[in-house]
């Protein structure tokens, strides 16, 4: 069934992405928007633009108003970009139900790699290396200590309903367990209602690896290679990679390859990443799998020349992937800088403004993914992450070359942003040689010399020396 | 030997590219600019600048004040760009008299094939096909006639010592052989100040084919593949596309053969560019050879994965290329549109202004070559080129619908531009086939639909119109 309309249940960013992707197949696309997102790039740009009113972050989660609102304009479809509705099986079935294909995993899929054990059980089923942990979410302190000491430390404790870090914390030895256990589950109860947690093995130094899976109804699953995302803050991704400067080859075709096989036994449809930690020895342990677009994607994209998005159409339509995994061919690598509206030099504390000097890097190997504009004014009821700088080159000495220059090129005005911070990680030496695991920014961080400066009005003030140098010159 | 320091001699976006080499290659640029270019985004991005001031051409043309720069400013090495003195062979060897590298193929190379006579006369003794015609550039009109009868009509008549359609016409039979000779002639004269022309059997319907060519000083010769750039307006490209949506691969196959071998029995040095004609059932012959790098560059850039600029800086250097034939692995498709600062609804009358409401397409399969900035007063002095989009796919479909996708969302307010032509061509149907030849443009002109508009502003209505929506909602 060839999809005519499709309604993006999302904002920002990965709005413009899926309508993008819509122009390009000769999709309808329709928007939906809060007030604070009525001057939205992706609003203008849908064919159709709807608001939902009230609540601005219940916008986007309300799905029945969603629904409703696809059926009025007629949609045959609903892409949930990623957050907000998108690891939602009750959304997913309720599409299905009001007759609007959802554009992503089967509704039980999404369900059961949402629950993080349920997934860890499934994946282990079918022969892929997990951390020795829980079974099942746990609450009793006593029973979770026994475990812990079965385990051996270090462990860490992990919320089973939530994610991004709440509800998380590493415990070293047995002294410490108590007390870091009730800090956890209590974490956990007031983040995500249910105090619930995992209890794991924990591996020190590891890399975070992960696969981009694509598959379809068809049968065919394949890999786009792998991604490196241990730059984060706080367990949040801040810079990915595609694919790792420092994993050797054999394990990127093994981790791949665990991948494909797990998922193909699994019968998984749509895109999906797996996640992996990696330690010192390059052994790797499956930690999650992602039942959505990420929004790392685009290193992916452009390492591999294929469209994830277009992918995730024409999975939905029916169709069978439009290439197999002889035709994908990875080519140098990628890096992508998250741009926050944060103030690095500040704790990384929310700022916030309107958008002027906007200067987008350009020339060879550059992609910008980002809603913004001259004059945006943007709204303070989101997550800070306001657009994403992809850069991509024949290897990895010259896609570090090829992001310096673009990150020096980059300015954002009218709001204190996180590209300071980007600019600094460039120029770290541990960073070029590619030696980095998810401690490196929490530990790099006070080392860093990061400024903040508007670069427009640095240049506009080299152009106004040189007027005066000319005018000098010429009454000589 | 190390290049450390380029000055680069030239201006606006080739100025900025060459720039951009030189910041990820860790060189320290030197810009050069008229007094009309002092806020030339390339002046403020350079590490050094320095002003010429007098006539605004001369300044990029006067190469012993360029040189006394070059010195002044202790640089390497010169880089060219293409126009002003990237062909000038004199130019060349005033650079390397005075210690100084000139970024390009050697001097004699640019003296023989800027002759176009000896040019084509070289590659023929190297097994190159040619054209039927006259060897050496001929004024004698009665001489002309005999030679035009032998070779048989049509014939085109072309200025020996010009380019850019200049001194160029067609002759189809006898009678109006005279009256054309001497239209070419007297205008070769007046535009290029000499009149001598070449005549040459006249290919109908040809495609314009051209091979990209890059090689080091170690005898290395590769190709990345070809360009078709067939789509033309009075002979000056418009838009050009890698590879060709509608040559079969054994002729493409066997015009890169052909032309690598006849180089490397050359020795060519350097990036070039091998141009053809190619007729309706594939024959192919060799027109003329570009001793630089061209302004489609671009597209070859983006399927091959390879830097132009920065193979050329490392020829220079006495390097190797970075990549073998066999590295060269082309990838899809890719289009430049050239964008003019001209009015595609008043017969491409020049046009100028101050940039507004500037708006690059992003995402995915985008590449934005310009040096244009909010606020930027357009010099009226040069080239009606202001920058150039470069869109990718997978394939040619996937191509073209990311380019009418990047061409609906490209806005540059504030001066007329061609930008509404090449909305209509990539909705044109011979277009969208492939079916087009050097004639395509000035054919199809008048069925074109071609309307100047701000998307910006439109966009700001649209915006308008849905704040009075939300606010008449709100209102219930």
């Amino acid at each position: 069934m060839k999809i005519k309309k499709i309604l993006i249940a999302n904002r920002g960013e990965i709005a413009l992405r899926i309508i993008r992707a819509c122009k390009e197949m000769g999709i309808t696309s329709v928007a939906i928007f809060s007030e604070p997102d009525l001057n939205g790039l992706w609003v203008r740009r849908a064919d159709e633009a709807y608001p939902i009113l009230g609540d601005p972050i219940k916008a986007y989660l309300d799905y029945e108003r969603i629904i409703d609102i696809a059926k009025k304009a007629g949609v045959d479809a609903i892409h949930p970009g990623y957050g907000f509705l998108s690891e939602n099986g009750d959304f997913a079935r309720a599409c299905e139900r009001a007759g609007i294909k959802f554009i992503g995993p089967r509704a039980d899929d999404i369900d059961l790699y949402g629950d993080k054990m349920a997934s860890k059980t499934a994946m282990k089923k079918v022969g892929m290396p997990v951390l020795e942990g829980t079974e099942e979410p746990i609450i009793d302190i006593k029973e979770a200590e026994k475990i812990a000491k079965q385990i051996g430390f270090p462990v860490i404790i992990k919320a089973a309903f939530g994610g991004g870090g709440r509800g998380m914390r590493i415990v070293r030895s047995e002294e410490e367990f108590k007390d870091l256990f009730e800090a956890a589950t209590s974490e956990s109860m007031k983040f995500f209602g249910r105090g619930e947690v995992f209890i794991e093995k924990y591996v020190e130094n590891p890399r975070h690896i992960e696969v981009q899976i694509l598959a379809d109804t068809h049968g065919n699953v394949i890999h786009l290679g792998i991604r490196d995302c241990s730059i984060q803050r706080r367990h949040q991704k801040v810079i990915e990679i595609a694919e790792s400067p420092s994993l050797s080859k054999d394990t990127r075709d093994k981790i791949c390859e665990v991948s494909v096989n797990a998922l193909k036994k699994l019968g998984y449809v749509s895109a999906g990443t797996v996640e992996f930690l990696v330690d010192e020895n390059e052994n790797f342990y499956f930690i999650e799998m992602n039942t959505r677009v990420q929004v790392e994607h685009p290193v992916s994209e452009v390492v591999s020349g294929v469209d994830i998005i277009q992918e995730m159409i024409r999975v939905a339509e029916g169709e069978k992937l439009s290439i197999t995994q002889d035709d994908v061919n990875i080519r140098g690598f990628a890096i992508e800088f998250r741009l926050n509206s944060e103030d690095p030099t500040k704790n990384f504390m929310p700022t916030t403004g309107t958008i002027k000097n906007l200067m987008l890097p350009g020339g060879i190997g550059i992609r910008n993914d980002n809603a913004l504009y001259e004059g945006y004014k943007l709204p303070t009821n989101y997550d800070s992450m306001i657009g994403k700088l992809i850069v991509y080159g024949k290897d990895w000495e010259d896609t570090v070359n090829k992001a310096r220059r673009a990150l020096d090129e980059l300015n954002i005005g009218g709001v204190v942003t996180n590209i300071p911070l980007h600019r600094a990680v460039i120029r770290d030496e541990d960073f070029i040689k590619g030696k980095f695991t998810t401690k490196y920014l929490d530990e790099k961080l006070e080392k860093l010399d990061i400024k903040n400066e508007d670069i427009f009005e640095k240049e506009e003030a080299k152009a106004k020396f040189l007027k005066e140098l000319v005018d000098e010159l010429k009454k000589q």
